[in-house]
């Protein structure tokens, strides 16, 4: 079982305002989700922070999403899957455009915020966005929530003939489906770097997560995500990247 | 002398507006400059009109513009040229991946508005626009505006490996310089279709137009400007095509 | 039982882009809902607008929206409460900047297309959205769709100290509970200019309507909702009014 | 000679992202600058930063700008007299709504950016501000540039009706003709806070500054603006408000 690829939301700056670590974050990942202008980024922040990917030799995803800059893309946005497709594809685009000035490529999709989650419970939403990578590059990943049961998911990948990536997360607590616990729920996020890391090596490792039921759970893990929000944050993915570099070594 | 291609901007409905007459003039173009996002057009309305031009078999062009929907693009930005490099290229990208999905792809570059007209006048802001071009596909060419003397732009071309197309108007009245009378100024702008096909007639024959001033004015012209707005505007674009047309035949 | 207001959308240009026969429907209503800007409407939109309600003698509200241009308002956005209040207190407040230029007030609020219908399905939107009212200024009326059962929304009107204005539509047929028949619907909408007066005219006189699944329906009828879009639009609100007078003379 | 208002350029955040030491600095000036929503702020940041201001007895100013949120207001745009003073309105009426839900006024007018430095080269664009202020309420001053020869700025003020507040600035060099010095020059801009408050103290006096060029300069001081931007310019303006406290107390 390959180790899971780090993942981390990057280019999250507006115009004048900064958010994230990310030059600091970046020499630990694998993979940038780097935002495309319509949640967060724009053409300069996009520009500079491809530049810090290629310097760090890190594979760039675009992070589509709804288009709602006061909102940080987190608002569901009852767009039609016509829509989907379309301001999928359209960020995909920019972004490339991006990547080619620095001599990069968009290599991966990962929806951002309401869309991603949204796409999770809502399969035409998914099929649209599946379309988009499809018109855009068939062979690029796609990434999507890892949950108890994902036949439906995967069937549907198939029947579109896109790649997906399947992606959990080592600092949230998980129900018996394998859905993340809400946030507004008590102990929903984990803020101990020592339970984040060993949450990410025990799913790194394909064993099975203890879900806040008390159910067992066993989580397809292609990529995990991590954050570069802040100085501690950014502890915590060095602190895993050290832990799978160990288990890669074993 | 090649004919000068018919270029033409479509796509520049927004959400719920419409405009233009974009399904009317495809038929008699052989360039759309599809609005991508900034000063119109969005995600859909840009599916649309790559729809509508692949069904013609006509060229599409990029048209990037400022960040200025209100403005419709029309009002100088004083951006940087770093900036300006970077909103083009994100605006080429955005218009490739809509293109993908309908089996075409962006095949030159013509800028909107206050950007074309500023890069006219700025150097600098020109060189921006090159390199984005350049980022993205240098084989695409740049539209840029004709004038008496393009030996400054010609050269700032070769050193950026750029390829130009110089644009003119069967339209607008010229000044001795070969720039545009400002559409502030009486009979800036020619409303008969008699003098608009004749005006494109002498142009496509490479003979010398008379300046307002008098002056005699030799023009570059690789392609020339159309508009579809309304009915008459087709009309005038219908006649055009048709007076190539016989120009070529002959 | 006084005839119920016409009230007609206006002011739903946008920059370049022109929409409705703003000027010609003027004429015809008692009240104009003018777009704040976050679906339509731009500073110059609403100045131009304001005029022509001033010219014509006709009150004036804030149309105010969830912010998305290029869905015109139209798509559900999840917003909190508290967002609500807070963009729709902006809205009232920009409008009524632009009013006093004209020598004019915001008199009334009617919240537009998603907004308007989310907050009838969601009190805690809806509250949010008297509080925003009622800081403004707790005199205005706020415009509320007529149902069938309005206990819970005259309730909590009473508890926060606003005044609803019920809003009826001639041109749209109803549920059994007082809901409109979603325009999916074969015969969702009325087309035909005496359906559409006859309508108006039952639920100005205060009789009961006739839902489409037969059920009888009475319906409170402050106001009446018309349209200004096209032709046959204007056409048909000089046909209500017209019949609107002469029940005030009978 | 009444002693300067300390005026901050605050509430500069925009959705998820945070700018400024809002809550801190207003401790210690007389005046708030409310970013409008045009260059920053939203109506959440609006309602938050008003609510600061309240709590801490601060004058409410409305601080529009140029519709360029992702360049923060800096880049001048080519609007009309018309655009100008009809998007000045709007954003004094959207935050007067939410100033009233706070139990608050607009009590004053700064230009933001690149507007309040356009209007201070193009008269006709400073009487367009000018309008939208008196359209508003002509009793509320507007913040303009001090400079060396205010007559022409004066004279338009008094023929549009318009009380003027003169702004000067304690961290910046000035030229011969009272003007700012660019900041891309050297020593354009003073970070030493004893500098600083000198220079504080000498136009709260009435003294003649030196300019750059060595010439003696004397402006008008109704208001000072300084900054909330970090640690080190909350210190300084709290030194500022502690030396003026002195002359006050003198």
């Amino acid at each position: 079982m390959p180790i899971p690829l780090l993942n981390c939301d990057v280019g999250e700056s507006f115009g004048a305002w900064q958010m994230g670590r990310d030059a600091d974050v970046m020499a630990f990942v694998d993979c940038a989700n780097i935002a495309c202008g319509f949640h967060a980024g724009d053409p300069d922040v996009m520009r500079r922070t491809v530049g810090y990917a290629v310097a760090n030799n890190v594979r760039i995803g675009a992070h589509p999403a709804y288009p709602d800059l006061v909102g940080f893309g987190r608002r569901s946005l009852a767009v039609s899957p016509q829509e989907a497709e379309n301001l999928v594809l359209y960020q995909i685009g920019a972004l490339e455009a991006v990547c080619r000035a620095e001599g990069a490529r968009v290599s991966y999709v990962k929806p951002h915020g309401a869309l991603y989650n949204d796409m999770a419970r809502d399969l035409e939403l998914l099929r649209a966005t599946m379309r988009a990578v499809k018109a855009w590059d068939k062979t690029l990943p796609l990434l999507v929530m890892s949950t108890a049961d994902t036949a439906a998911i995967r069937a549907l990948a198939q029947e579109e003939g896109v790649t997906l990536w399947f992606e959990v997360f080592a600092d949230r607590a998980y129900d018996g489906e394998g859905r993340l616990v809400s946030r507004r729920e008590p102990d929903a996020v984990h803020h101990d770097e020592a339970t984040i890391v060993a949450q990410a090596v025990s799913l790194a490792r394909g064993e099975a997560l203890t879900a806040r039921d008390g159910r067992s759970l066993s989580l397809a893990a292609d990529t995990l995500c991590v954050h570069g929000d802040n100085e501690s944050s950014v502890a915590a993915v060095r602190a895993i990247r050290e832990a799978f570099d160990a288990l890669e070594d074993a």
